[in-house]
């Protein structure tokens, strides 16, 4: 595959990661080989990308729209950074470096150069990392360049330009072909999320860093638009996005079908990047709960086994009748069961960094105020008031408990503000300083506790965690009449294992007490849902296909698992959205 | 297209067909001049395809699988047949003898010939035909093999052994391949209806012909498995077949999506013919309800509009939601509304050819029976007791009001049976005999009147026609919790055009009265049900995709109209399944 150096590049990544935290000397090592590896591989001009450099040098640059080789300078560029945080050593960086000022020659609005942008986004993130740690401006400019130009007519298409060039004749794109790559329109005129998933988070990911770092307020506008229409048009319960499996892409409003859900591992890993940078700019927690949702439910996690080695999800359905997703021709993406492997193999190594980056979606700091955007257990420090704070959280919080514990560390008293996030699927929090309930002003979900902290001071967040019922928008036609089961930001399901063949067939009876238990021996340990449903009496069930009566009902009691760790048990039947009784 | 000949033949079976009613001379004129044309066309052999001697003379029977030489044969044969019926001409008689001389020379069992048979079936029920007018045994003997050899390792299969000589190689299809044209396994071994759904039900048809000249029980029995599978495990409500556009296939059993349902056109009147031919046997009123649910409602009477003029459905689905219809790729063979051509124009002649020879379908009789198998009106004429008795069917029957009259008229009293259906959608039936009501003795669905009929004798039927609530089997996923409505023979859908957009958001009171209103201005004449639902108050409405409380509520009136129908008032929403209060 022409990308295929990107897999070596996340894995890269996912140690760099890995060493932030654990400065494993052979891993290290190991990496360093790698980066000789690759130096052999860069060619003199700066260039690199294994797959042209070996099979087609002639081809170069010569379309940018498909052959992702900016999108794999990008990944290298990520690795390279993380690695820098992890290290400090800068040989990768002067790669990249290298390769960067090959690329700026190349590409730009200068007589001579092409000024095109990449069909796959991904390097305007990456350039703005690299800006973040060598403050060189080159970054930032040729990430701007990419950004403005993409989807002008000057006055034609540049994916027209060079397809000319190519001596493919100019046969013009239809809009379709331009969305596909977000490449439609300007980037300042898209008001919608379109095409293919991945792009387009990656492509918003960088517009955020670039507005963020230009004080663009219009970019960053533009990036506001594009996440209302992507949470509250177009995003699965689940968190999942992309409803398409052709293009692997969005569609149009409402569009969520849950037998064809598209929502690819890799997406929903996108859509956590792209909501991690839109809170570190307006500490709003309708960010963080969309990233907690894909974090902790549809792609991100369930996405992989629970014991991370029995195959892998690329498509994340949420609702799988086995039968008929495996003789259905339109339902060929959708496999009901994870998969040892697929012949695109973007997602694991995404997992794999997301997992070992996990830390950095915990926190954010600035100079007097710590924010608290997850309930993740562990210790974080910060640098505030010239003196190095430590923050230790114990969390048994989600996905079982709805209580955690923040203990802080530091030398002397400091006045700052912890400002931890306060959930949006909880309707009530209990705000305990040293032991005794506070309240505390909160602003767009974020409790403010400013004091001067002690040595020692904790800080205890308890959440009311009940089962709630989960209706969708009534133009999601597909989910008319039915609910999805939640419990703190763990979205459950139904499967078959647990409940016996036809899901659609149950009813749930919403207005009754549920029962929450932990099952410790269940699936590495999950808590359940148990509840009582209607279901049609098996017993009276004739062989005819059309009838004019109606079956007798019986109850049934159901038990729902988080929906992250379906399909550890076999493949069986599963869905998230159930009848209502 | 290979098949394009085939498009000539049924609209000359349809001139024929016409021709039997009303000897227009100058339609035959234009009938003989088309014969001239194709006695040209037809090779000093008896070969006849227009498109391989033009084209591909050297490819002639080089692939039955997908050349639809046989095909196209067929089609001529039973053009011929109904031409034969209407004026006694033997023209084109002679000519379709010649081509199956030719045929049979080149296709048998014999040293020297190919073993092989067709991948669309229809010559089978053709030659069946041709038997029927020339009882000459060598039109069985050909259908026979076709339909015996079908499937059959000799030890390899035809399809393989034709792929190795066209220089292929011995690829082995898959099973899947050879389902496609119900040549997985000899058709003796079939027990599920697989495949391309015109193509299956075209053989099942000629399998019941042959089954029922040859007197072959186990031929038979074979046929009735495959009825049973069919319309009780594969076939929509409206009497429409082959649920997925891949291949136009039907799929497994209960596999029946409403928004991406294929149920081709011409299936649903392949089914039609098939059903026809199961009565004949069996004189069983579970088959003609099948035959009239598929002739009122999907496919063949859904697929033309109501002018006959604007445009044409290949695929009749039974629910759009023109915003994903347009917009995904996983539906786009179904379109919003009719279109005024496709590439393949199969279907037009087939409606075409079916409404033409609807009175074949009407009555059916032997020397001492008449069978009334729809309550259409008109005048019919049989050779009974040695004298032609005639029967008058006045009839405003379905589909608006539940009464029929059948008038005798013969010359001297005469014995013998009338057997009017008894439909099976309706529970409750008088039958008046010269005005008075009488029980009579009913067999499988069909009232056995047999008296000495006197001339001016009258039968009057009345049918009681309420609407009646229609639920899926419960492993119809798809369907649970819905409805649909019927009335006599008539299913019914909902518009947009009639109900506001968003139609699934509609759940409808299924214990109340509905009303029953003929609208003489609407659709050219319909009967509506009218009855109440409930609806989400659209006031209320946020803009959050998922939420955790209840909407409001309003009652809303809803009208519904036959499903037949629907499309003739623009591109708008539609369902047939509606979800049940």
């Amino acid at each position: 595959m022409v990308f295929q150096d990107s897999d070596l590049y996340k894995w890269m990544e996912t140690v760099a990661f890995s060493l932030q935290w654990d400065r494993d000397h052979e891993w290290e090592k190991i990496f360093d080989e790698v980066v000789s590896l690759i130096e052999d591989a860069q060619e003199e001009d700066g260039y690199l990308n294994t797959y042209f450099s070996v099979n087609h040098p002639d081809k170069k640059w010569t379309n940018l729209k498909d052959d992702h080789e900016l999108y794999c300078a990008g990944h290298l560029m990520e690795a390279a950074v993380a690695y820098y945080d992890a290290t400090g050593k800068t040989r990768i960086i002067d790669l990249v470096s290298h390769l960067v000022d090959h690329i700026a020659s190349v590409l730009g609005k200068q007589k001579g150069q092409k000024a095109g942008y990449p069909g796959h986004p991904e390097i305007e993130l990456a350039l703005m990392k690299l800006y973040r740690i060598t403050e060189d401006q080159k970054y930032i400019d040729l990430c701007q360049f990419f950004i403005e130009e993409r989807g002008k007519r000057n006055p034609s298409h540049y994916f027209d330009i060079e397809l000319e060039k190519r001596g493919g004749g100019v046969k013009k794109s239809s809009n379709r072909n331009y969305d596909y790559y977000q490449a439609h329109l300007p980037v300042r005129e898209q008001k919608t999320a379109e095409g293919h998933s991945v792009r387009a988070t990656y492509l918003y990911s960088g517009m955020v860093d670039l507005a963020n770092e230009l004080k663009d307020k219009e970019l960053l506008d533009v990036c506001r638009v594009l996440w209302e229409n992507t949470v509250n048009k177009r995003m699965y319960v689940t968190g999942g996005i992309g409803s398409s499996s052709h293009e692997e892409r969005f569609t149009v409003d409402y569009d969520l079908p849950n037998d064809r859900a598209y929502t690819e591992t890799c997406a929903a890993i996108a859509l956590i990047m792209w909501a991690h940078r839109m809170v570190q700019i307006e500490a709003d927690h309708k960010y963080t709960d969309v990233l907690e949702r894909a974090l902790y439910n549809g792609g991100a996690l369930s996405g992989i086994s629970l014991d991370g080695k029995g195959g892998y999800f690329y498509v994340n359905p949420l609702e799988v009748w086995p039968h008929t997703a495996n003789c259905r021709h339109d339902m060929r993406t959708v496999k009901p069961t994870r998969q040892k492997w697929f012949g695109c193999a973007c997602c694991p190594p995404n997992i794999a960094r997301l997992l070992a980056s996990l830390g950095q979606y915990i926190y954010s700091a600035n100079d007097s105020e710590v924010y608290v955007h997850l309930f993740i257990g562990g210790e974080a420090s910060f640098k505030i008031d010239k003196q190095s704070i430590r923050l230790t959280q114990n969390s048994n919080y989600p996905p079982w408990e709805g209580r955690t514990k923040l203990t802080i560390d530091l030398e002397r008293p400091a006045t700052f503000t912890v400002s931890p996030r306060l959930p949006g699927w909880c309707r009530n929090v209990q705000i305990l300083i040293n032991g005794e309930i506070k309240d505390v002003p909160v602003d767009k979900g974020y409790a403010k506790i400013k004091r001067e902290w002690q040595n020692n001071d904790t800080i205890e967040l308890l959440f009311d965690m009940p089962v709630e019922i989960v209706r969708s928008h009534p133009e999601v036609r597909v989910n008319a009449g039915k609910v999805a089961l939640q419990r703190g930001p763990i979205l459950y399901c139904l499967e078959e294992v647990d409940n016996g063949a036809n899901l659609q067939d149950l009813r749930l009876k919403t207005n009754q007490s549920f029962v929450v238990e932990y099952e410790n021996g269940l699936l590495n340990g999950v808590t359940v849902i148990k509840g009582k449903a209607a279901a049609t009496d098996k017993d009276a069930i004739e062989d005819k296909l059309y009838t004019t009566f109606t079956y007798p009902e019986v109850e049934k009691e159901i038990k729902a698992i988080p929906y992250y760790a379906w399909s550890n048990r076999g493949e069986n039947e599963m869905t998230v959205w159930i009848r209502e009784k």
